[in-house]
């Protein structure tokens, strides 16, 4: 039912290893959004992302959302060396999610803008008109002006990152 | 002796909770460098500052560069949201050491990128005319045209990030 | 199938999360070993559990079988403060696998004689007729007259724990 | 001043690699508690000791106390795996501090039995007449008789693992 109305499917840092679903998500026609399991390899992740491509979608974008460290200043560490690594042993695009990692709307434009400088080839950013009133993550959404000034940023900076 | 002859002294990751000689830098009139411990809860580590401090040298430089985490991809993992999370709590200048976080070439011009674009008051980036040669970290030493040209991009990333 | 055949079902490491699973596991007629995920923090682990019990099946085992950490020198490292720590939030028995823990056969034996010590309520240990023949975890599975020397002294600790 | 007094000299955790009080350590007449770092690997720890040895003193005893991980329900993660890990490498005794690990005094007895059941070659536990009075480290202080009760079980359990 998700794929015949959405227009990506996510898999969830806690069903990183669900094979059973990653091989559903082979069979889609909609390209999968894979998260990065709480504590997983870099290998676990790209074998995971083997489980679904053999299925014969090969539409796979990981995305680096954060792992769980001793650290207790943002929710989770995320953890930006790994896009170089990935990018390094596999073709797959990969994205950031600074939302998830930070848990703080404070951390998540910085951290943003870090994402982009790496060249990252996407972010993904949660905002809300009235991020007090989320049913969820509330704290780390951002303003709808916060969000516009932050992209334009993002722009710029890539810009800089692709020019030779 | 390090004190007359050195411009800026820094403390190591391993003696970062070595409080004999934070008293004893806090008495140095030289800037003081203070690494991040290995695995150094952000209260430890503005608490070993505090330790310069408390002897009259108010010139402590934080330096991030990257913490022990299960991660195998990078010697260390960088953890960059410890920057505005420092800066929330602490008046303090911040600067991130990619060379030594990473301990792979490859991954430091990234990171450093990266650390610009999140404000960093400075990086410290390792360079030599032969790394191949060089008698201790040359896996992670740029080449000084490497280093020529993240510079640059450094500073337009800089001047995007200070810009309204 | 599983349901069918088998006389326990263990929801492993990679899908203690995986919420489907563990309602579907709630509807079974068998109790189920819940196998703690590899960074699950204790109160995700016992919620886990209570997904299996919100379906109507109470008999849930916890299996503590090491968690990811940055030491090298084990396959992974065993929480055992764990098993105190969950006897206090929950009235659920708690087991030890020390063989997918440690990974070799050396650490097994003396790691089930501590879970013995601390009053687990059960130990998980591979054992394997030709270890060097097995198919997949040989290298952390006991030979039989090791298992039965290791048997008679667990039975002899459990008495020291049990005695008043 | 320390070596005139002590009969024991303990270099703590914050200081596994602060190496010159490491040298000095080895030029002292009294035996060495080297505790292990908070995120230390058990080669650095080795090594650590390496450092003691070299300036002649061979009295050095391995302290494991925990290291710091994600975990939540304890002060630090005890690695026991450590203690039969130590043993291959090295000739040198090892203790374990449950005290210290565990910050709460539920889980030190616990943990104490499980140290000795793994074959430590001692412990190292606190206890005070009046916890909740104690100056520090109260909540993790055994009461007497609660050390008295924790000793002989630790006798008889030790006991059986020596017997053949």
């Amino acid at each position: 039912m998700v794929e015949a109305h959405a227009d990506v499917i996510q898999i969830g840092t806690r069903n990183m290893q669900n094979f059973s679903l990653l091989r559903r998500a082979g069979k889609a026609k909609k390209p999968i959004i894979l998260k990065r399991g709480m504590s997983a390899m870099l290998q676990e992740w790209l074998m995971a992302a083997e489980y679904i491509m053999e299925e014969g979608n090969s539409e796979v974008i990981l995305c680096e959302r954060g792992v769980r460290t001793f650290v207790r200043h943002s929710r989770n560490t995320l953890d930006l060396s790994v896009v170089p690594a990935a990018k390094k042993e596999s073709h797959l695009p990969i994205i950031v999610d600074p939302s998830h990692a930070a848990g703080i709307r404070d951390q998540v434009v910085p951290l943003a803008f870090a994402s982009a400088a790496l060249g990252v080839d996407g972010l993904m950013i949660e905002v809300h008109n009235h991020p007090e009133e989320a049913l969820s993550d509330g704290a780390q959404s951002l303003y709808p002006d916060q969000f516009a000034h932050t992209m334009k940023k993002l722009t710029d900076i890539r810009s800089i990152i692709e020019s030779s």
